[in-house]
């Protein structure tokens, strides 16, 4: 099985350690491919980031579908993946959707701490779409740019784990997710801070979409995703 | 007051008769301005097509804003609108938008007539995320592309009433929204043969615009949307 | 086109003021007639008070409508306004509901201010009928009767102040609403002094109408506005 | 116990057979008082006819509260219920809510059997301003206005029944509720002819207010219910 | 009328004064019996709790079901209910159901104060299920068990008002449910301190199953309740 | 890693083939062990059944939990599954709600095909307290028991895509879940006949508590689960 992880920002240079840390999650017989794309953000913390990265993720998938069996777009904003369930019949994972969705089987309710002011109502939104607002307790911005994250890691850890203590003891969450793909490195130290579960979304979208390419499963193609007609398409 | 509309599609040719219907709809003191964006979908279908619009839409925002009032994208997706309302501190309205909210003064439930099968899932995501979907009756397509909308309009006009004749009797619907922008020049045909009202959304889009410049009120900065950093796009 | 907004309470003495308020806010071609009820509530603060203001109301719709192309009733509670879409097919609008979808394109959520401790409450139903509580953050009351709000200006703009500022930073308001229309003379006075966008009532309901009736939509009659039989009514 | 039965419309000559219906539900220290508003509406269909109701109903409330312990609106509108819980604190319960309470302990979902086409738009918003609107399977009229259902009690009994049946069969009802309780003597021959509990409204209020009552329960007066000012009512 | 308080905890002694406290709440026809399950847990605090008791209320039902009109399970938990339904076509009531459907025709929004620390979440499923998680203002636990509640009934009283009053100024609550059958003694206590109704659990159940029966109304067995087949049972 | 599968009937002699498949789903690092419970319903299919599974499930949890990394409780109903995760920190999984989960990255929108009349009901209430219900799209019982379903295999198949077809056409459907793991060895015929997916809950749910090990994510207990005292059964 193989598996292609997008990171749909430019700066987005794949390190060993992001290599072992997916091929790390994955069973014997499944390979994780890594790729970034070429054009758009630097990091995605807008809609206007989004529909930047948008195009650039959408070439990948048309460009390396074929090869793989799943995809997942990394970044909890999950961008283009409903476009990209269009684009392709290959499984396509969001890590927030995929987070979401484990998050419902750890506790009664899901609090997500994420960077910036805008996520509270970006959450909630995604959690609307995704149908499971009823288990969203709160969502939190640390107030902390994506590239700064990890500038200071104590600081940043630190901001996380009183922004997810808020979380617990005041809107009631069982379970903390990380809003953001770029806390990866951080979830161990978050982690051990909190008595609750905390999900990083980027190890729950590849395990996800391992888990579904195992059983077989494929979103629907024909009424909510249709095929696109890419040759509609001018000038890009 | 000046109004941009923004036509999100490359063979947006704007006629004479596209400015006569905006320039006709706004009061004398009011100027619509007709551009289209030079790269992109020939038409807006699925979440790809929006993906492909986007960026093209929020570099016409850019370039244009400064001089006008308000912002109009024209097309049922409401493609970039997030975004734009991003980028820049004018009135961005959304035709889908716009028609939902003025059909919540017009009768208890209204439904959408559009083009494709993914209709269904899509309006209801968009009354989702617009917080009014409990006011839907239902979201019919009718299977004519939007490029072959016009090649019989006696034909799709008949398969739109056709529709709105069902949402009508077995939905409950009490108001029928066009559910794409380029069933404008239909709309007058369609609502004799209906015994409801019938809202256009472009007309919806540009009036509502005009209205939100004429009470000074502008979308808030700060929290759902926050100012985007062009700087960090690479490459686009 | 000519507005009739009534004026639901007997000491409602339509000013000048009024006048030149309500005929400044529409365009050259129209024309706005105010009229206030004979008999009724000097204020209208609970449903008790919308009881007796009604019948009047529905009087002044029957012996009116005829000559305009659209009715406004100006209070809040929206008083009547769905038996008068029964009396009557001109456009009716009520400043609450106005209020409320004009703020669905200004930010996530909004918080109505209103004046006694059934806010909370009342907003809340309203927002439920409507169909857009999901977007309503909060509603506040801050404790001066309706016929107070002008005993002292500044006492009553502070009070409004403090009451939104707590909305958008403990509730998450990006949009505030004016909860009552004599408030309408202080909304510049607060608008001076928050940094989200402030919806006067009263003049989104006219600015409503007048677009409505711009665009020939009128609400539907035969669902859930059946045409009344005044008939039936005896002795009153 | 006493408790004041209100008929909101003006030819509701309480017959002899009304007595011994509402005076055998209850029990043996319960005593049942009817009387029948002056002016108003002949039935109750629209929300017109409901504003021509409330202040003769309110009339009522104010001169007959002091000397019993529960009042009972006895139309399904449950027309000026909210203003009478304002302006007494005697118990006050309207048929509609009523029947709705209980039908949660019967079964999964209910429907509502009622007289005009606005049945379903209205229905649907008392369950939704009651808050069990999920429990709602459906709301049907059976076009038969409400001084016209015992012309025919056969016609009008098939009626009922036939829409029933297509609750049952097609919107999943296990519960029926009488939408009228002009229904109130047909309710027997309904029951006889179908298969899941049937609710007749006026009954259920009835009992509910002596249930209440007898549990020492009134509703809460401070915050939705503010006590009214009636002095601030002028001419009527 | 007979109606059976089934006690689901084995430690469950009802003394005279429960007797008594049944007897006198119900009409000089109806009587109330009261039976302990023999095994299972000495109180109801967890699912694990509800899991052992369950059975044992089954076989109450099954053996005591024929001589009886309604059953009612006096835990507020609900345990069984539903499935008692299934078992008998007696009515059959639950504490929580009840007290939660009595709650709607007195305030807006009504709290449940219990137990332990699992009483937020319990609730608000409980609430959901039931359809009115929307009147719900919010649920809290005072950290006394059941079992230690009458250890030091001031002590327990004072800590139901603390919660309570919070509840009240602010969640908005305007009714108080005691949220376990245990806190029936210490009912009128609360009450004294409180300003808003307060509802005991196990009085609401008792009154409304006899109201139930007094108007002829089972629930629907068919859909929702399938009659169970005891012979599937092996071993039990 | 161990994951312990409880087959909660009394008749649930685990065949090889159940060995084969269930150990065939999962990783070469994990063992799949099989147990059934010694008393109790031969199937389940009420609360009644559920009811008389539940406390064995625990003796199970109990008496195993020690040596396993998981727990799945193999019936669509998700028996115990709340009162296990109390009873145990290891991952525990239900197939349902493991299953509508997994539909939650396929499709807008899953029906549950399952075997009787409640079914509607039943899934209906999973889905509201699992808090995906805006993603169910129907509910329909095959009217074949559980312990019939393979008396003629064919004609279970047919059923089963005949209900499939109905909720794809008329429900909007995208994803089907086969709503008994009874269904697991038919699952393969029915994804030949249907063209969306098909979930087979057993599958999903092994698959997803290997997941859920393999991240180290276990559920919270301290809120909504809190630790049992078994200590405080008696005579169980």
């Amino acid at each position: 099985m193989r598996i292609l992880v997008i990171e749909p920002v430019v700066n987005g240079h794949w390190t060993e350690e992001d290599e072992l840390y997916f091929q790390g999650l994955v069973g014997p017989g499944t390979e994780v491919e890594l790729v970034s794309i070429a054009r758009g953000p630097r990091s995605i913390e807008t809609y206007y980031d989004v529909a930047y990265a948008a195009p650039e993720i959408l070439r990948t998938v048309r460009e390396r579908a074929v090869g793989v069996d799943a995809i997942v777009v990394n970044c909890f904003a999950d961008p283009a993946v409903d476009a990209a369930r269009e684009a392709t019949d290959k499984v396509v994972v969001g890590p927030a959707e995929a987070a979401m969705s484990l998050a419902l089987h750890l506790g009664r309710k899901f609090s997500v701490i994420s960077v910036l002011a805008n996520t509270a109502s970006w959450v909630e939104i995604q959690a609307l779409k995704f149908g499971v607002e009823r288990r969203l307790a709160s969502a939190i911005g640390i107030e902390i740019p994506v590239l700064e994250l990890e500038n200071s890691p104590d600081r940043t850890v630190a901001a996380i784990v009183a922004a997810a203590q808020e979380a617990i003891a005041r809107h009631g969450a069982e379970v903390i997710i990380l809003g953001c793909t770029g806390m990866a490195a951080l979830a161990s130290a978050v982690r051990e801070r909190l008595s609750v579960p905390v999900i990083e979304p980027a190890a729950a979208a590849v395990k996800l979409a391992e888990l579904l390419v195992s059983l077989g499963l494929r979103h629907h193609r024909g009424r909510t995703y249709l095929p696109p007609s890419p040759d509609k398409i001018r000038g890009c």
